[in-house]
């Protein structure tokens, strides 16, 4: 998508010699990008988050062996760069999922051609993500175009989000910002609600960032503000990402999500979940059994931001000597959501509705 | 209440001179007081929210037409003083209320009686506000009594709670917390989740702030976390206070109250709402009648906190360029609210239940 007119993704090659990428973690306050020149520049970047989102470490990981080819093409090396890659973020499904692929690739052909097969099979992966994204994107701008059919001609659609499900976090498009992004480029009047999402601020800092530098109208409000804004008639509808979702239906998602599923059905607004349909674990019957992280008490004790001469600053927020609790996401029912939004097309939430989508799954 | 083992209240006088108060603007990152001398040091702390919350700032408007009357005790000078302190917050109900019984008292006695007369009655108002919020906790003490009963000896008794309804807003005790301390000062094994109440923050600085003075156990959390915490059963009930509740029984609190209620009923989780009978306003039919204050949008943009070396510095923390919206507060239906916690008992949130528990009313 864009930043300030000019196209970009997160992660693109400089011939078959290095990877750019857009550094994160300095998000939102700069905008810098940084060079991969070679393996362990493609550790780094996943380790300290620099990227970050399943499909963008996936992507970075695969371009980490085409650098490790550059350098040796052995075996011994592609074995070397798929450990040190895969220990960079050892819970990452993605990652794994990349590095397997590349290897799996790589494997069977004499060494002088692996450098050029892995520049080719990495572009690949991130064309093929580019792609899903595209897709989901296509079946959400059904759902916008018919939420906007309902209201008034030139009366704006108002769609409410939680955390980041955006381009950032993916090659670009994104899962639940893939819609509005061709929903603003189609021309309908949207306006997005950006929840700020603590403790990370993903919403206020990520979200917010893509949607302006793509020129979509938004709004920031606290996490507290959505019900509100649902009883007053201001959100049309909520689109929000997913990282799990179980064999019925149910949705692993940021921490909040499920109070926001809770307001939207007690004023009757739609609530969708836009995902790649590698999120549905089919081996889960039901989102009790996701196990929660528990993250650090920094992340709501501290904050991150800029002080009037440019310095970005952490700074303690809270009273001093309180603890905190940090758990990162939460469970929103199937009962809770309107529907899925897939790179397959649309269904309902709940069994009968992904297995009718996804009928090769058992 | 205590702050490291010694007692406090929000506001005392030294002898009929001069008054002393909590800087709450410097919560929590320091504890200091000032020393109000004279009616615009009163007119000051109220306008700089040195003090806050609606029964302190009537407290310090009284002591500040005390103050006024050392000086000159005329009519005029009542008047003036008066005047001055009525607009130091506009639409605070409590101040035009502590005003106006001040200049009740004050007008129809001689002049040289009227400052002994006026340090006496703001006294009078102070205590009397530390007597309505001790009935409202040994009231609720007997709500959080029961539900303690129902746990396994010894089982700590997990309590939620959104914004400030503490000591800190009152001159002693507070609303909602004031069940909690004397649960914890007899002995029962409590422990308080406390939201961090975005965007001001006022749970993770002021609430934990007093928790952790007097020694209650405590753990800041998100608040987009509540409901998690709800389905995993780990908290039993919840107490929140209120700005107003309508003759129906709906209920507007800082942003967010809403949605805790939302997932309390969706886990059979008890949700009460403690307050002072003069927070009732019986001409308001409904909550939806409730207009919704919208605040700063700084107050989301922007983040105060403590940097390494101890300055506190206020920092920048959303996407450049981003706006926010900033509504204060949400209505929380009856229909979701367990009951209320009264000065003069517990009742239902409903019509009958609070004309059963307020005879005198209609």
């Amino acid at each position: 998508m864009k930043i300030n007119g000019k196209p970009y993704r997160t992660i693109w090659p400089h011939g078959e010699t290095s990877v750019e990428v857009i550094d994160q973690t300095k998000l939102p306050h700069e905008l810098r990008t940084q060079m991969l020149r070679g393996t362990e520049d493609a550790v780094r970047a996943i380790k300290q988050m620099i990227v970050r989102g399943a499909p963008l470490i996936g992507a970075t990981a695969a371009y980490g062996i085409a650098l490790a080819m550059n350098d040796d093409p052995s075996d011994e090396a592609l074995d070397r760069a798929h450990d040190v890659l895969l220990e960079s973020r050892p819970t990452a499904v993605n990652l794994r999922w990349a590095l397997k692929r590349m290897c799996d690739v790589l494997r069977n052909h004499p060494r002088a051609d692996r450098a050029k097969l892995a520049w080719a099979e990495a572009a690949k992966i991130a064309d093929e993500d580019v792609e899903v994204c595209h897709s989901i994107g296509v079946h959400g701008l059904k759902v916008l175009q018919d939420a906007a059919a309902k209201k008034a001609p030139g009366e704006t659609l108002n769609v409410l989000t939680h955390c980041n499900a955006g381009w950032l976090g993916c090659v670009d498009w994104g899962t639940a910002l893939a819609p509005i992004y061709m929903a603003y480029d189609e021309g309908i009047p949207i306006h997005v609600w950006v929840d700020e999402t603590r403790p990370r601020n993903q919403g206020a800092s990520l979200t917010a960032f893509e949607l302006g530098g793509h020129g979509v109208p938004h709004t920031i409000i606290a996490d507290n503000a959505g019900g509100l804004l649902m009883t007053q008639g201001k959100v049309d509808l909520c689109i929000v990402g997913t990282d799990r979702v179980t064999a019925n239906g149910d949705v692993a998602n940021k921490i909040g999500t499920y109070l926001k599923a809770l307001a939207a059905k007690d004023n009757n607004v739609p609530f969708h979940v836009a995902l790649p349909s590698s999120t549905i674990d089919w081996d889960m019957a039901k989102g009790a059994d996701i196990p929660i992280e528990e993250r650090s008490a920094d992340e709501i004790l501290k904050m991150t931001g800029r002080t009037p001469t440019g310095t970005v600053v952490t700074v303690d927020i809270a009273a001093p000597g309180s603890g905190a609790a940090n758990p990162g996401f939460d469970v929103t029912p199937a009962r809770l959501v309107t529907g899925f939004i897939t790179e397959k097309g649309t269904c309902a939430a709940n069994e009968e509705g992904l297995r009718a989508l996804f009928p090769e799954r058992k």
